[in-house]
């Protein structure tokens, strides 16, 4: 099997395999205890927290650990909203930042507090100057990822820590995708990281809260973790996340040039191999080991169900692959095709064998689906004046399939209006317009798609 | 090294420590995921939650995994307040619960909720009865712990429970200290409970909630466990919980036995062996590994330090333990002695030759701290016509310390005034009347405490 699926969970790094096993016998005894075994588990912590803080960029008393990277972002969010109360109630997030930090957001207009959304560009990455014009004297948060996690795009951080300075509104940075590879740059106020996505294992979440910065922990009292984080230690776990943090950063420099050229590699060939293709994020400014790309025709679920066939496990953001069946909110607000979704990431370690075999089974896999999928006849109608594909009922990709079928039918300049009730419609109808070429006029009576033939 | 508390963390057990390393390779995706790794951590999780939930003895759709014990707690309580929100926003407790209980129930007062706090007896035990009187028609919840943390007093849990069913009022059972001997018997609704108590790992807490029992998870949604504990899974850690959960299950019977034999040497020895001792909690409905017990005339602290340079880790509910200077809730509850306060918790494999060592070190440990104590001459004066103990700024156990040395000059019928500013003075003074047959008549201005010689 070739896992590339880095960016949802990283196999267990040896070096926190041997941490945890070493720290079994020690680490279980409270360390709140002032007997031998209490002390013993103490020195583990404080160790640990001296490491993981190292790595961070904070010092160690401004560091706490969780029991995920979830919980960091719901606990900070809630513990800098509370701790600015009298600011305000304003909090900015960008479109395209992990669930739990939207999650949040939803729980704080639910609250009667209010949010607001900076939009991204096509690439996935906000601009700096949105973020400035998004805060308000009311403003007590604003949140950003370091780098995106479906599909790679590293954001303006350093640049809107510094509007965020600028204002005296402190900025949240959740730093899950990126903080294996190197400390997040520029004057954060606060810090999320989850463990088991650089290989640390399960069940430990990093929160570094800077001095100075208000912070009111939510929800009831409790001693651990300087009150911040509820619950018992997992002491092995936590010297397991911190060894392992340690140990994929001697490797970084080197492990980030080795995938950034794999994924290079991916992201030039793919559009080569397949036709209809659109790789999507930043080409540049990215993570070494994240590349995303959208197939045209292609049921996300069933190529993910063929590469998984194939040895390779990856995932996608396409709305048949979630449980909502909505696509992606990122692939959503970048406004790229979803449909076919295939999300790429590279555990350190990936070989280039993996990769080419990987690239010589996807056009295969892809052409096996669209074949599958595209046997069905159009159900294309001529209406007045304007061709009519009704696809209601029918789940992405069918519309895409049924207007590719139908649009060479449309006289240059004609329009079709492809009728359907799939979420996914809306998304990708505009972008497979975009992607070949032709006009997508708009949407009618939130079913009806409307697109002029230009060429 | 002899680790006598258990009732903290217990150390790892075999076989959580097997589940554990055999896990970690195929329990570190994502379980959400459908290829091959996400698959395969999906299977350990649904199998880990079939063995939890049939030691828990429910259906494993009514099981879910927390980060801890505490979060288990946390999260039972805000979700059943909220789902009976219509009801009302009344809490019962009994006086004696665990402190994420009893914080939860403070953040629901803060919050404009209401708690009844149920006493108990000098035993530590609630009545069933005073429970049923505590039952209001707002009363959204009921909690009870199903065994004592500090003195092992089991709790007439079933008989609660049918109170509660009686009154339609859903009750939750901390069940933490007691889940590793057996199930908890009752209609109870709610059960929480952490794996390391039982020699599970640390960052696993279960959480049960009966099918029918409103429930609303708060915080931001998120999809794990049902939708009521946020966070990435920690499989390796909850497959270990419950393999090692069915581990002692299989050995609880006869190490139940075994260890009651031990704590009963302990309870009925240490009064033979140490003048001055008050053992605490019920002689017979107690949980088989925990024997408490306070010593007159010793510092908490100082003696904890003797006795762990001799080899024994145990805790103590004395307040010069505790990072309030207050003494442990419990014991206050119970009306008993705080002073040279020591838990010995056994765990599963403590030996008989560990027990009498302790026999052995124990009383030349509590001579040692008194007679480091006691040097002081007490500044004892008589004032108009009752006698006078100075004992301000001092803290316990000196104010019993020297009450206990101007009871002889004080005339049969005559009283002594203490004075003391000490928080530990308030439950030890009147606890040191009980234990001498001194009559103690009540406290002055919230820092003189007046007793009456009788005898």
């Amino acid at each position: 099997m070739s896992y590339f699926d880095a960016a949802s969970s990283a196999p267990l790094h040896p070096v926190a395999r041997q941490a945890l096993l070493a720290s079994l016998d020690e680490g279980w005894a409270d360390p709140a205890r002032l007997y031998k075994e209490g002390r013993k588990a103490r020195l583990l912590l404080d160790a640990a927290r001296e490491a993981a803080a190292e790595a961070v960029g904070c010092r160690s008393d401004e560091l706490i650990f969780t029991s995920s990277g979830t919980r960091a972002v719901h606990t900070s969010i809630a513990g800098a909203l509370a701790g600015r109360r009298r600011v305000g109630r304003h909090l900015i997030v960008s479109a395209v930042e992990h669930s739990s930090v939207l999650h949040t957001a939803e729980s704080l207009v639910t609250a009667g507090g209010s949010v607001t959304e900076v939009p991204v560009d096509r690439t996935g990455a906000v601009s700096a100057r949105a973020y400035g014009e998004a805060l308000r004297p009311d403003t007590a948060l604003a949140c950003l990822q370091s780098a995106n996690h479906e599909v790679g795009t590293v954001q303006p951080v350093a640049e809107v820590a510094e509007a965020c300075r600028a204002a005296g509104v402190p900025l949240l940075v959740d730093a899950a995708q990126s903080l294996g590879w190197g400390p997040v740059e520029g004057a954060w106020s606060l810090l999320a990281a989850s463990a088991h996505k650089w290989g640390g294992p399960a069940g430990v979440g990093l929160l570094a809260v800077r001095k100075g910065v208000r912070f009111a922990a939510q929800g009831p009292v409790d001693e651990r973790e300087s009150g911040r984080s509820p619950g018992f230690e997992n002491i092995p776990a936590i010297v397991a996340a911190a060894a392992s943090l340690r140990a994929v950063r001697t490797e970084a420099a080197d492990e980030a040039l080795r995938l950034r050229e794999l994924t290079e590699r991916i992201r030039a060939r793919v559009p080569q191999l397949v036709p209809d293709v659109d790789v999507v994020g930043d080409p540049v400014r990215r993570l070494p080991g994240i590349v995303t790309f959208s197939c045209l025709y292609v049921d996300g679920e069933t190529l993910l169900h063929e590469l998984d066939r194939a040895g390779f496990s990856v995932s996608s953001g396409s709305s048949c692959t979630s449980s909502t069946l909505t696509p992606s909110h990122v692939l959503k607000a970048m406004g790229v095709l979803s449909e076919g979704n295939v999300r790429v990431s590279l555990t350190p370690g990936t070989t280039e064998e993996d990769v080419e075999r990987f690239l010589a089974v996807l056009p295969g896999a892809v052409a096996g689906v669209r074949e599958k999928l595209g046997a069905g006849v159009p159900a294309a109608v001529v209406k007045e004046d304007s061709l009519v594909v009704d696809a209601l009922g029918k789940r992405c990709p069918i519309p895409i399939i049924e207007l590719a079928k139908v649009i060479g039918d449309v006289p240059v300049g004609g329009t079709v209006r492809v009728l359907s009730d799939d979420e996914a419609a809306r998304l990708d109808i505009p972008a497979w317009c975009e992607m070949r070429g032709q006009e997508y006029v708009g949407e009618e009576d939130g079913y009806a798609y409307v697109v002029r033939r230009t060429s």
